[in-house]
């Protein structure tokens, strides 16, 4: 758990603080997407799927880049990340990979906001596609 | 940790992966008050205003009231609540309460678009006082 009275500018957060508001983050997004699975597989409800679609978008468009700052690349205590080493060795393609999946989430926000549930499923399959693909390059198997 | 794979419909959600969905929202807003609290105090800038504050809107309209369902009163396992008893004893007042916190939450995403230094300072203090009047009165002390 992270306390309010903990957080400042990005600059001056603990490495340790830094990992747990990622994984906030990312956690944050997957139960979202859960939420879009669920309406996709069964009842649509557009205002779930349009809400759900928002906060993943937000979060993506957040700027998380800055909670992957000096000192993050390992454990810090007890605090455990994932990352690989891979990550901070390869920001090109980080970036590459960051961008593409910031455009598959303000895609995602669009077509949900739009209603179609064919566009929906179609742009779900292409955002988790971007969440797969840094995975697979940047996160460690559990 | 929550893994991607455990994603499900919130009906669905085991009470611990409720419990770290909450708190990783929660989470994800301080890290975004703490950036817009900082663009306050220091250097302002528009952009990052605006996307914390998006940030923290989204989050707040994704329907995280459907993370207390049974079970998520008190600790399961290793994973810790701070939720206290009076929230599942009083949701007339939680509801008041939330309503209060999306609308602060609403103010400040629209306030942060205009990009207005004084009125970011005013609207900020409103959320900030949003989280704080939820906090007194359902969430434990650390
Ligand atoms: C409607 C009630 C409510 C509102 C509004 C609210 N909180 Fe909380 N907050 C809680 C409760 C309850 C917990 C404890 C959750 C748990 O441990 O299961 C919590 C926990 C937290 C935590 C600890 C999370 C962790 O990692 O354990 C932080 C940080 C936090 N809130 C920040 C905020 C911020 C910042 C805002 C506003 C932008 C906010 N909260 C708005 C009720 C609220
Ligand atoms: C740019 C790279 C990148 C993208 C894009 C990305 N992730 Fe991740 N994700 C990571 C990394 C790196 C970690 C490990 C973070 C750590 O442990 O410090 C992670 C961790 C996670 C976790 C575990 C969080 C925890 O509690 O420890 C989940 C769940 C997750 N990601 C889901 C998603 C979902 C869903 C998306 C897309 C909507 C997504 N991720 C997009 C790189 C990414």
């Amino acid at each position: 758990a992270v306390a309010l009275a903990s957080v400042a500018s990005a600059a001056e957060l603990k490495p340790e603080d830094q990992i747990q508001y990622r994984q906030a983050g990312y956690s944050f997004m997957a139960w979202n997407m859960g939420k879009i699975k669920a309406n996709l597989q069964g009842d649509f409800d557009q205002g779930q799927v349009e809400a759900a679609a928002n906060a993943i978008a937000a979060i993506a468009n957040s700027g998380m880049g800055a909670l992957y700052g000096p000192g993050t690349d390992k454990d810090v205590g007890d605090v455990e990340t994932a990352v690989k080493p891979e990550f901070f060795e390869n920001m090109e393609e980080v970036g590459k990979v960051a961008r593409n999946f910031i455009a598959a989430a303000n895609n995602m926000a669009e077509v949900a906001a739009g209603g179609d549930q064919a566009a929906a499923q179609d742009a779900f399959g292409k955002l988790g596609q971007s969440c797969k693909s840094c995975h697979d390059k940047f996160r460690a198997d559990d």
